[in-house]
C-alpha cells in the first residue's frame, strides 16, 4: 500500500518503510518484553462504544477548553524526545502543525530545536515539558526561559526517576550522537530519502540540553537521560515548580490513583495518566483501565490529560467517556511527521479530528462535555487484588 | 473449496473468490479499524447455548409473527446499498428469494433497482427502508412511493448521522459511478463472469436515489450519503414519519438502551438495535451485549430486531435467547447473491433455516417464543463502567 | 515425529496420518462452525488444578463404583458410531481393551460390527447405547438384545432429535456406504495400510441397525440418522424404556440442569452431560462449565457421567472435582484404534490412566472420591443472562 | 540476533541455539500438553503494575532479609536438577554467580556437581535442596552433611510424588546416562563448541545420588526419580526433616493454601509456592494466581517464597505485590549457564537486578518491603467454584 495514509495505521506502517530501523524501532518500540505497548491496544479494545441516535448533531462541536484557553479539539502533540530523528529539525514541524490545527503542543526538553525556533513556529498554545535535572539550577532557567517565550503551561515528567529498558535500542547500537555502525549505514543506503534529509540538516541534537548541559556522548538516549534525571524528585520538587511557574502546572506520567490528593495540594492544575507509551515501567496498568479511578478521586479538581496507545477517534472517545479532558499522542504525530514533515503532522490531525468527530456525532455527543461513562459498555475493572 | 456452499462462511469464501477486490471489500469490509467487525463475531461465541433434550420437537415450527403478518422464520433480509454491485439488479433477486422463502425483504433507498421493480418482484412482505434526507420532501415522496407500492413497513435508518470511514474503499478508490482505474480493470479480467455480467446488465445505479434526488458523481458511497442525509434528525423526526405513515414504523440503528422511552413515547413500533455490521462506529458495542437492557427497557412494548454479525442458526438462537424478535440479515445473502443471484440466496436462506431448525429442536424449542435467557450460559454482561 | 504416541495429542496426530482425510474429517470434525470443538478444549483449560502435597499418595487408587460395579477407573470408552471406518471391527477391538483394562466399553446402536460379536469380546462390564427409533419395536427388539446378551447398563441418546450439520463430511462427500469419488480413491492410494485393511475386511457396515432396519443408500450418516430417529422423544419414552429395562438406565446427551429433576421422576440412575463432542449443538456450552449446575441439582441422586473434549489425565480430574463421577471417551480411543487396533487402544487407555494418576497423586487425591471443588481455581461460572 | 542477551528471554533463545535440542527441551518443556507453561506466563501478563510517581526513590535498595540474613535482592536461585547438561560442573557456576550476586543459591540433589564442591564454590548463602527418599538414611546422611559443610538452610521438596510426564524428553529418547542415537549423535555436531566442553568434562552425573545411592541406568530422569521417591511423603515425614535440621526448613512444592496451618504446626520456616515450573502437575494454577491466598493464611508466620515462569524484574514486583517475600528462578539462569558459564549467570542476575529496580523505582518502593497489592490492578481472582 504506497498510497496517502488514512489512519494512525496507515502512517505506522508508511514510517516503518520510511524510516531506517533504528530509528523507527526508536518511536515504535516499548521497553522491557514491550508487554505493556501490547496492553494498551487490547485495554483499550475491550471498552466498547454506545451509538445514540436519532439525535441532532447538526452543532456538534469538538472544541474544549483547557486551563482557561480553547482549542478545536481535545486532543494534544505531547512531547517526545528526539523527534528531529524523524524529520530535520521536527518539533519544528509539530508546533507548526499543532498551531494551524488549534491545539496545544508540548515541546520536550529532549526536543532538537531550540526553544526559541518553537517558540517562534507555534502561535497558538505552545506548552513546555520539563524535567527535574539533578542540577536544579538549569530547570529553573528552563522554567524562565519558557515563560520569556511565552509558553502557556509547563508539564513536569515524573516517570523517568529511572529509564526504562529499551531492547530494541540496545540491539540496535541506538547512541546520540548516531554511532555509523555497518548494519545502520547499509540502513541509510535503504532509506534515500531519509538519509539525504539528514545529509542536508544535520544529525539531530538535543538542542535545548545541549545548550543547557554540555552533553557527552552516551550509548543510549536512556543513558544520558539516566545522568541527568534526578530520582529523588517527589511532591517537594514539585512544589518548588509551582512556586516558580504561575502558569497553569501539569504532572506527566501518572499511573497512582493514590497520588492525586497530593497533587490537589500541592497547587498542580493537571495530570497526565500516563504509562509513557509502554516505554517505561514493563507490565504496566494501560492507562484507560485506571483512568475512571483518577476522575472519581479528582473530581473537578484537576484537569486530567491522558496518553499511551491513543491511535484513533475511537481510542479518544473512549478516555472522553471514562473522564479525561483531552488525550495526549506521541507516535501518533511522530509517525505522521516521518512521513511527510509539517503536511503530515497536519493529516495526521485531520484523521484524528474526522475520526473522532464521527464518533461523536454517532455517540449522539453534540459537545466534548457530553461524553460521559453511560456511553461505555465494559468489562469488570481491574483492581488491587 | 470449489463446492457447493454449505455455510454462510462458505458464501463469503465464494463471494471472495467471484467478486473483484473492490467489490468484495465494499461488502465485506468495515470502518475504521475494523474493530467492530471481529467483535461482532467475538461477542456471538462468547454467549453459549443450553442443548435441551429429551424434549418433544416434532411439530417444531420456525414461524414468527412481526407486525400482525406471519413469516416462515425470525429471519429479515435487512437493507443494504449497492447490491447491484454484487449481482445486476441484485435487490430484485434478494426480494424474490425473500418472497419465496417467505421472509420480509427490506429494500434499500440506496437500491440498485426501482421500487417499482421491487414491489412487483416481492408478492410477499416487502418492508421499505428509508433515509431522511435534508430535503424532506423527498423522504416524504418516498414514503407516499412506498406506500402506494404496497411495501408493509418502514425501517428508518438513524445511525447515518455521519458515514463511517471505510478504509477498504478508500484504498481500493472505490466510487460511485465505478470510475475505472488500471487496478479495477486488472480485477476484472480476473473476475470474467462478474464482469461479463455487468458489462450486459450496465454498471449498477443508485436507482432510487437518482431518480429522486439526480445525483452528481462522488467519490465514495459514503460522501454520496454525507451530502445528502441530515446529522439533526432527531425524535421529533422520527415523530414526523410517523404521522405521515400508518403502517409498522421501526427505527433501525439504535444501541443505546437509554432511548427506547423516547421510541415508545414516539409512537415507533420496532427498533433495529445495530452497528450497521461494523461499518459505521469503530469500537462499537456488539449488538448481541447489548439486546438485553433493551429487552429490558422495552418489555413487550416494542418489537425488537437486531441485526450485525449474525451468520449462522446458533447466532440467530443466541439473539431469540436474549430478547430479540427477528434478526436481520445483510453481508449473508449478499455474499450468495455474489455467488448465484436469486439462487445463491435461496440457498442461504434455506442454510440459515436448517441450522436455526437444528439449533431449535437441539435447544428443545418448539416454537420461536420458547427462546429464552435459561437456554444460554454467558460471562458477565458489559456495563457501563 | 514417527514415534511412539506419548499422548492422546500424538494419537490424533497419528491418525490424521494414517487415515484417509474422509475418515479422520469424519472422526475428528464438529458441527457447524466447529466453534463448540474448539471452546470444549479452552473452557477446561479455563479450571486450574491446585496440587497438594505433601500428602500420603502412595495407597492411590484409581477405582471407582458406578452402578454397583467396580472398575478400574473413572473412564468410560463411550459409544461412537462407525468405529469400524477407523478399523476393522474397531468395536470388537474397542471392547477387548476396555475389557482388558477393566472399565465399560458403551457399544452404539451404530456399531460396525454385530451385538453378538461384542458381547463375545467384552468380558467384562459392556453397556449398550440405544437409539429411540421412529419405531419403537426396533428399539424394543435392541433392549431384549442387550439384555439377553448380557449387556449391562443403557445408555440412550436422546441429542439426536435432529443431527448437527457436520461440514467436513458435506464437503468430503462422506456417505454410507462409502461412494468411491476420484479424490476418495486418491486417498486411498496414499493410505495403503489402511485400504489393505479395508480391502481384507470389507467396507465398514452398520450391523446393528442393518439388521433391524434393512438400511438404504444414504447420502451421510447424518441423513442415515435423520430417517430413524423420532423427534418427538421426550421424558414419557424414557419412562418407556425404563419399564422395559431394569438394569441401570442412563440418559445421554444433557445439557440442561434444569431437567434432572425430570430424569429423577422418570427412574433414571445416571447421565451424561454431554454436547456430542460438538458433533450436535454449535455454539453449545462446554460440559465442563454446566457440570456443577448438575452437580447441584443432583446432590447424590444421579450418577453423572461427562464426556466432549476430554484428553488427558488433567482433564478427568478437572471433571471430577466438578462432580462427575467418570469421563466418557470418545474420539481418544478412536484415534488410538486407527492407529492399532486393540493395542493402539489398550496403550490410549494406559497413558490416561498414567496421566489421572500423576493428576490425583499431585493433587493428593487418594481416592477418586477425593476430588472436590477446593482443587480448582476457576473464573467465575458462566451463567443465565 | 547473535548480540549479548538483554534479557532472559534472549537468554532462552540464545540457549536454543547453543544447545543440543535433547538438552535445551529437557531445560525448557513442561509435563504432559505444556498448558502449565503456557499458564504460568499469561498469568503473570494479567497482573498490571501500577507506577507511582513523584517518589523519592534516591536511596532505593533491593536488599531483604530472609531467615535473618540479608541478600542483595529478593531472587534466589533455586534448584534445577542436572545442570551439568547446559554447562559442565554447572552448579559450581551457578553457585559461584550467586555467590558474587549476594543472593542464595539452592543446590539440588539432583546436582551434578558433589556437595563438596559447590559449598567450597559458594562462600555465601548456599541452601541444599533435599528429596525425602524411600531410602530415609540417604536422606538423613545428606542432612547431616548439608549440616557439616555449613549449608544454611533446607528446601525439602515435596510435589514429587510422581514424576510430570515430559513429553519432549520421551520423544528426544532423553535418557541417564547419555544414550548415543543417531539423532543426539547428529545434534552434537551442530553444536560443536557445547560437544567439545562435554567431551573435555565428561558427561554430567548426577553427582550427589550417585554417591548415596549407586544409580543404574535409567530411562529418563523421571524414572530415575520414581524409582528412588517416596509418594508416601506427608507432615510427619516434615516432622521428621524438622527434628533433624535445626536451620531454616523451606517446604518447597506448595500449590493448596489449605495446607498453610500444618506448615506453621510442623515448625517450618517458609514455603516455595511452586508448580514445577509447568513439569510437574499438567493443567496446574499459575502461582501468581494462589500467591495471595497463601499470605492471607499465613500472615506474618512463614517466610513466603514464589517460583515458576519469572523471567523479569517486573514478574519479581508482581509476586512481591501478591505478598511473596522472594522468588526462585531456575530455567532463567539455567539458560545464562548455557550461554556462558559463570559469566553467563552473572549477566543474568544483573539483568533481573536492573530490571527489578527500574520497576521498583517506578512504582515508588524504596524498599522491598514497600511492595503491597496498592501496586497492582488485577482481574477478579480465580476462586475455588
Amino acid at each position: 500500500m504506497r498510497q496517502q495514509p488514512q489512519s494512525i495505521a496507515d502512517f505506522r506502517e508508511q514510517a516503518r518503510r520510511r524510516l531506517p530501523r533504528f530509528v523507527f524501532d526508536f518511536i515504535d518500540g516499548g521497553s522491557g518484553s514491550e508487554n505493556t505497548l501490547a496492553e494498551n491496544r487490547s485495554a483499550l479494545d475491550r471498552h466498547r462504544l454506545v451509538g445514540r441516535a436519532p439525535v441532532d448533531v447538526q452543532a456538534c462541536s469538538q472544541s474544549v477548553t483547557l486551563f482557561g484557553r480553547d482549542y478545536s479539539m481535545p486532543v494534544i502533540i505531547g512531547p517526545t524526545g528526539l523527534a528531529g530523528a524523524a524529520w530535520p529539525r521536527g518539533d519544528v514541524d509539530l508546533a507548526r502543525a499543532a498551531s494551524k490545527a488549534g491545539i496545544p503542543f508540548v515541546m520536550s526538553t529532549a526536543a532538537t530545536a531550540t526553544m526559541e525556533e518553537v517558540a517562534a513556529a507555534e502561535a497558538g498554545a505552545k506548552w513546555f515539558q520539563l524535567y527535574i535535572f539533578k542540577d536544579r539550577a538549569v530547570s529553573a532557567r528552563l522554567i524562565a526561559k519558557a515563560k520569556a517565550l511565552g509558553f502557556k503551561a509547563l508539564e513536569v515528567t515524573v516517570d523517568n526517576a529511572i529509564p526504562g529498558r529499551r531492547l530494541r535500542d540496545a540491539r540496535n547500537g541506538f547512541s546520540l550522537p548516531f554511532r555509523w555502525t555497518p548494519a545502520k549505514l547499509a540502513s541509510l543506503a535503504a532509506h534515500p530519502a531519509w538519509s539525504m534529509r539528514m545529509a542536508r540538516a544535520g544529525a539531530p541534537r538535543l538542542e535545548v540540553m545541549a545548550a543547557e548541559l554540555g552533553l557527552d556522548e552516551a550509548d543510549t538516549i536512556a543513558e544520558l537521560m539516566q545522568s541527568q534525571l534526578d530520582p529523588s524528585v517527589g511532591w517537594e520538587d514539585i512544589k518548588w515548580v509551582r512556586d516558580a511557574w504561575d502558569g497553569p502546572l501539569i504532572v506527566k506520567g501518572m499511573l497512582d490513583p493514590g497520588q492525586v490528593a497530593k497533587a490537589v495540594e500541592t497547587g498542580v492544575d493537571g495530570l497526565v495518566i500516563s504509562n509513557h507509551g509502554g516505554r517505561q515501567l514493563d507490565g504496566a496498568v494501560a492507562t484507560i483501565d485506571i483512568l475512571a479511578e483518577f476522575r472519581a478521586q479528582a473530581g473537578s479538581r484537576l484537569t486530567l490529560l491522558v496518553d499511551s496507545g491513543f491511535r484513533t477517534g475511537s481510542d479518544i472517545a473512549r478516555a472522553l467517556a471514562l473522564g479525561a479532558d483531552a488525550v495526549q499522542v506521541g507516535r501518533a504525530t511522530l509517525f505522521a511527521l516521518a512521513g511527510g514533515g509539517e503536511a503530515g503532522v497536519r493529516r495526521a490531525l485531520d484523521i484524528l479530528k474526522s475520526e473522532l468527530e464521527i464518533a461523536q456525532m454517532l455517540m449522539g455527543a453534540r459537545a466534548i462535555q457530553d461524553f460521559g461513562p453511560a456511553m461505555l459498555r465494559s468489562p469488570r475493572p481491574l483492581r488491587a487484588p
